[in-house]
């Protein structure tokens, strides 16, 4: 089958993210989405030095990629919402369908938009627009589509959370932070749509529609920045078992939703309190599934470019696919599984916590290393418990470095063969999870 | 458009969940699926007290209702292998969709169920199977599209997770905690499968196939449950920094797939090793994403109702829309989005931090108390920092309890209006997110 041809319409950060995955990722993608995906049309006015874009024909007139009959999908990655509003609008008009991380657009102007793709049956599609990689409009559009949702409470703001984590942490002022993050890029050099909450705004007006069935209401949202927060704000919360995040909160009462972004107090043992630097994380409560939350990465080229090659297959897989099968049952084409096999667990790398029972003597600890070394077996610490000896048994814990697990388990047997080691050795599997 | 007819096979705790569900959000769900979804059919052979069935026809042949015409989807809620088995097999036969919960009937016979289903040219949708009402399988199957998943982690038993925690928060035995758990219900009178980690072996199963594109091979997951954990390798895994969670990991490298559940020791800090008690998590790693993160009840009657609900819909949006808008742009139908106002900041309930710079000297505190207690609002807790006084500034911190904005904001103006007052009041909003 022919691939599905991509217009990717501004090259910058997202864009050439979204460039790069898709051709790094070409293969594994095709075997979700039962169809090649290629770029055939790039319209960027710079060279974005972190891509190779080779033959792709690459022009500075973004509607000749939007008006190009070979293409079916416009990818929208310009920002703002002018010269974006009319690519979107003439892409919809041109019968194409739209992907975008706009969140701009779609909270100021989603309602004609999304009109105007209903009228000509296309699909416009916005995950990348709120919590860059995480897919939070996919779950609460779909995945808790059984609930009534009673409210949604997220971190959408990375520069806000990276601010916000560092004066906590590390006692330093707003100010002092903000210079730092435009430095390292997380900041734009006007700051004001992150620090005063727009961006917020423009993310949480969306989420709140998704949950809520309501229509796109940016004008509605309240919305205070955490410019006036001090760091004698962020230490006395902590005093009183408290968090400062800024966070987007959107809650269905009776009277109406309320729909709104600022500096809040939450408890801090609470997940969401602990989501920290420029990471995103949203709450969801539904009455059906009680609490939810998603975490991942809010921003950046390629956790941005996910969100976006994730609605390109969506709208491949539905432009492809038997109705009755839109999407495959394990994700990949059914003819497409892998035969990569499952490996033996012998086989795994793993590191290792060891719990031991040592005679109280001299010299048992070098035996242990020994025969550790012996295997290759690196030792990370060691924990003596000489004040929890019993019958001349000391406990002592070793966390090794990670190895396979066949050496592991001959040294386990060599050192329990020792007679300075009481029993069988407890062990158990150490993952650092990054 | 005529409602599309469910036959829920199995009305015990998921089966009685996914009926009230379905009863309670009918318009809800009905808003997002663009048509009725009502249940046509029931087979049970016990009376669920948790349901009033009314007037729906009640069988105990759960054949009857797997072949009866009028029913478009089949729920199957039975579990097992053997009866669930032969539902799921008759009902493709059929030519009906299917929508299952049931994680050992899908990880042992998932391959041989997916061929007949695309045979046939059927959907068998399983959100339900995997950590209850997370929709990780949705997640990772379309929301991370664009990835090579490089590994999946996950606490993926509730029971397992509840026991863990207990032993390390009250320093209780295993066997202790196991027998609670079995008086509270979140244990099976047969613990095994949750103890001895068949049933996260199961989920990880079909997380590691959807993830990397391998068919299911349960025989090939290695599994070693949590019996033998002992209180002190809690404690002195606590020491060490570390947490000890029942992790199902699948991680994918160049020498094949890892597919592996046993206990883990993961850094305290990470946010899997502080999700608690009978709540699940999972992370997943992408090479475009990173890491992100997936929580919520993984268990209990309407978290689990809440999948197969989501499932349900996904079959109706996919058997009744337009192609093209599948699902629609705002999670509900266009025709059907609401006009409930989006209430004025000055209507929102929230509680309130604040901090004043008071005089130091008797009575501030008095007035103080005197003016919020005139507007209704209510003092959690009040610290004075006497130790923090700088030119006969004293700064005090309230905490209140929740209270309409518009209330607070008079409350504000007249504390600033006080003589022993100086400057302006910093006001917080503080949410539970409970």
């Amino acid at each position: 089958m022919k691939p599905v041809n991509v217009g990717i319409c501004g090259l910058g950060t997202v864009g050439g993210g979204t460039f790069n995955v898709l051709q790094r990722n070409a293969a594994e993608i095709a075997r979700r989405a039962g169809r090649g995906i290629e770029v055939g049309h790039i319209a960027s006015r710079h060279i974005n030095p972190a891509c190779d874009v080779g033959d792709t024909p690459v022009t500075d007139d973004v509607f000749a990629v939007v008006n190009n009959p070979d293409i079916d999908i416009i990818v929208e990655l310009i920002g703002g919402y002018t010269v974006a509003r009319e690519v979107v609008m003439q892409a919809i008009a041109n019968g194409k369908h739209v992907v975008t991380a706009n969140k701009a657009l779609i909270a100021v102007h989603g309602n004609e938009i999304f009109q105007a793709a209903s009228d000509k049956g296309v699909m416009v599609a916005f995950e990348a627009s709120v919590a860059g990689g995480i897919p939070i409009i996919k779950a609460i559009r779909e995945g808790l589509a059984a609930n009534q949702i009673d409210w949604v409470a997220g971190i959408i703001n990375g520069t806000g959370n990276f601010i916000l984590t560092e004066m906590r942490e590390k006692g330093r002022t707003f100010d002092d932070v903000l210079a730092e993050a435009q430095a390292l890029g997380y900041a734009e050099a006007d700051p004001t749509f992150d620090v005063e909450g727009t961006d917020a705004a423009h993310k949480l007006t969306i989420l709140a529609s998704i949950a809520f069935g309501i229509p796109l209401q940016f004008d509605k949202a309240y919305t205070e920045g955490i410019t006036r927060l001090t760091t004698a704000d962020v230490n006395y919360a902590e005093t009183l078992g408290y968090r400062i995040k800024h966070l987007g909160i959107a809650r269905r009462t009776e009277q109406g939703v309320e729909l709104r972004v600022h500096p809040t107090l939450i408890p801090a043992d609470r997940l969401l309190a602990n989501v920290n630097g420029v990471m995103n994380a949203v709450m969801v409560q539904g009455d059906a599934v009680g609490p939810t939350l998603y975490y991942g990465a809010g921003a950046g080229a390629e956790p941005t470019a996910s969100a976006v090659v994730a609605d390109i297959c969506d709208v491949v897989r539905t432009l492809t696919s038997d109705p009755n099968n839109r999407v495959p049952h394990l994700a990949f084409q059914a003819n497409a599984l892998s035969d990569h096999p499952v490996l033996p667990v012998d086989e795994v790398d793993t590191a290792y916590y060891l719990r031991l029972q040592a005679q109280d003597q001299p010299g048992v600890l070098a035996k242990v290393a020994t025969i550790l070394s012996e295997r290759g077996i690196n030792i990370e610490s060691i924990m003596q418990m000489e004040a929890e000896a019993q019958g001349g048994l000391v406990p002592m814990i070793l966390l090794t470095h990670r190895v396979k697990e066949a050496s592991m388990n001959v040294a386990i047997a060599d050192i329990e063969d020792l007679e300075d080691i009481a029993g069988p050795i407890m062990r158990i599997r150490v993952e650092q999870l990054n």
